[in-house]
């Protein structure tokens, strides 16, 4: 299985982006990647690295896509960057399953969909991280931010391919799709959530629990967040921001002998739970909707996501997952037109 | 100075609630209190705590809005309730200066606007609890769920009048109004967004620092936080959905000798943690907008957050907050008009 990964997108490209793609040629044998990028600097990284393997092909990619580019223009002006390069070949390369890049997300995101195009019947690709929850499970929140504005029908995609994503990928028999809303009673939400909330009851081929809070939204009781792109990004980054600031509060207090050396007990304690609630440890987030896999990492990533996000998109190619949303969508059209 | 206190709202009314109201006035001699409910419960709870106070008043209030009941329709079937008595006798008499309640939100929120009404120039008051930051401050987060539907002008309203509560009651110089968005660049938003953020920039009363996202809300580096209420709610209980896990994960991760040992030692760290988090703790969320002091108490408080509630209504009172925010928005309706 070959997978695509974009060198030069991210906070630590190449040289972390780079590492992490070797740490998963280590991790898994049945996996050869296609690095995208300038040919030098990755001969030159892989060299400093001690890897010469023949599972690593080298596609020379020159420019290279930022944060400040416009994503739309930089499909145009930037041709030759590592991103375009890699999505090109990802469409055009039937050997090629999944890419996996940690530049800017509105680039990876535009290019997909210009590139790759839509799977049949979904208008509005989503991003879908996945969280841990307190439980021990995951719980996928589905649209983090791709789509600022939604409509309700857009909302019932993002339940449809989140579902089959829950289902096929992490064996989860009838995930629980729930809207993120203001209260849990039926009548909450906004003009938007109302309308989504009908339509999501009428559709057959998921299992529609209801609304819920953000509160709720590591607590192991869903298996899908269903919500509009603004929201999701609200609550996924008021989540990582209240962990930022709890972890910046605890460290504050510690002081004294007494605190220090408590602090110094709890080390495995808190080195467990930061690697519990940091979901970036566990890979990116799935853009779902797109014709392949694409694995968006967060721009911070290092080594060790790159290589999480690499064994991800294995992952969903192992379980088909692109064919199933497929199914699911196509299943789910059939049924509104009868 | 007269504050009320429906003492028939909340999950632990009424003994929790009179237990917090006669804490208040043993913390602060200048005040007094009307207490609203049942004048039999109401007289036994005083008795049980000892307290036959002078500056307590009883006024008989039978009903009970719950939960359960539609806010709009309670405000008519429900006349003889504690909030509906509390809101009429708030609104009526010089002498009292606002209103504490952990009740029914919807029916505190559209209670207050059809009682009290609304300050001239505000088309929608908004909720707007204070949460504490990482640097030792407070930051408002202005509307969390009043509005779920807000237009952009409503935005520019909660940027008005959170500015001046910040200003006068928290004693800040130029508070530093933010537009909570899916990412800092300017032009990063939805459609609501965009909008408020153009009509936000052009207003010169307010110190428009441009858009945040949410894992900011709690980094010191922001005053005031302007939502439409949908997002606010989906960020303010969030970021709480995120502290309960955490602790919830760290409680489980506490295994063996060592890690008690540890957390044993870190208890008082604990617990400076879990108080400078929980919000609840410094007291409600006031209701801004309409002409008297609302502070809407958590619907879990206890006697300490009532009777912090009903400190917040005397700080209020004291530094003439609605005053200021009538003048506030006066001083930007002329603004607009000339």
């Amino acid at each position: 299985m070959k997978i695509v990964v974009d060198a030069f997108g991210g906070d630590y490209a190449p040289s972390e982006i780079i590492k992490g793609a070797v740490m998963a040629l280590n991790c898994e044998k049945d996996i050869s990647l296609v690095i995208c990028g300038k040919h030098d600097v990755i001969k030159q990284e892989l060299e400093k690295l001690g890897c010469d393997s023949e599972r690593i092909e080298i596609i020379d990619a020159q420019q290279v896509v930022t944060n400040d580019d416009i994503p739309t223009e930089a499909l145009k002006s930037k041709k030759d960057s590592s991103l375009i390069v890699a999505l090109n070949a990802l469409k055009k390369r039937d050997d090629l399953v999944g890419l996996v890049s940690a530049g800017s997300t509105g680039a990876v995101l535009a290019g997909s969909i210009f590139i790759l195009g839509r799977i049949k019947g979904i208008s509005r690709p989503a991003l879908a991280p996945i969280l841990p929850t307190v439980t021990g499970g995951e719980v996928l929140l589905i649209d983090c931010g791709a789509n600022v504005d939604s409509k309700p029908a857009c909302l019932v995609d993002f339940a449809i391919m989140g579902s089959a994503f829950m289902k096929y990928v992490y064996k989860i028999e009838n995930p629980r799709v729930a809207l993120l809303s203001n209260g849990v009673e039926d009548k909450k939400g906004n003009e938007l959530n109302k309308e989504a909330f009908k339509l999501l009851k009428q559709t057959s081929g998921i299992n529609f629990v209801g609304n819920m809070e953000a509160r709720d939204c590591l607590s192991g009781d869903y298996d899908v967040l269903v919500t509009d792109g603004f929201a999701g990004n609200v609550a996924l980054k008021a989540l990582e921001g209240m962990a930022i600031s709890i972890f910046s509060v605890l460290k504050k207090q510690i002081k004294g002998f007494k605190a220090k050396l408590g602090a110094l007990l709890m080390k495995n304690v808190f080195r467990g739970l930061k690697k519990k609630i940091d979901y970036n440890q566990s890979g990116g987030a799935p853009f779902l909707g797109v014709n392949k896999i694409v694995v968006k990492s967060h721009g911070s990533s290092k080594a060790k996501s790159i290589c999480a996000s690499i064994l991800q998109v294995m992952q969903m190619q192992k379980t088909a997952v692109i064919d199933n949303i497929k199914a699911s969508v196509a299943e789910n059209e059939v049924e509104i037109n009868n």
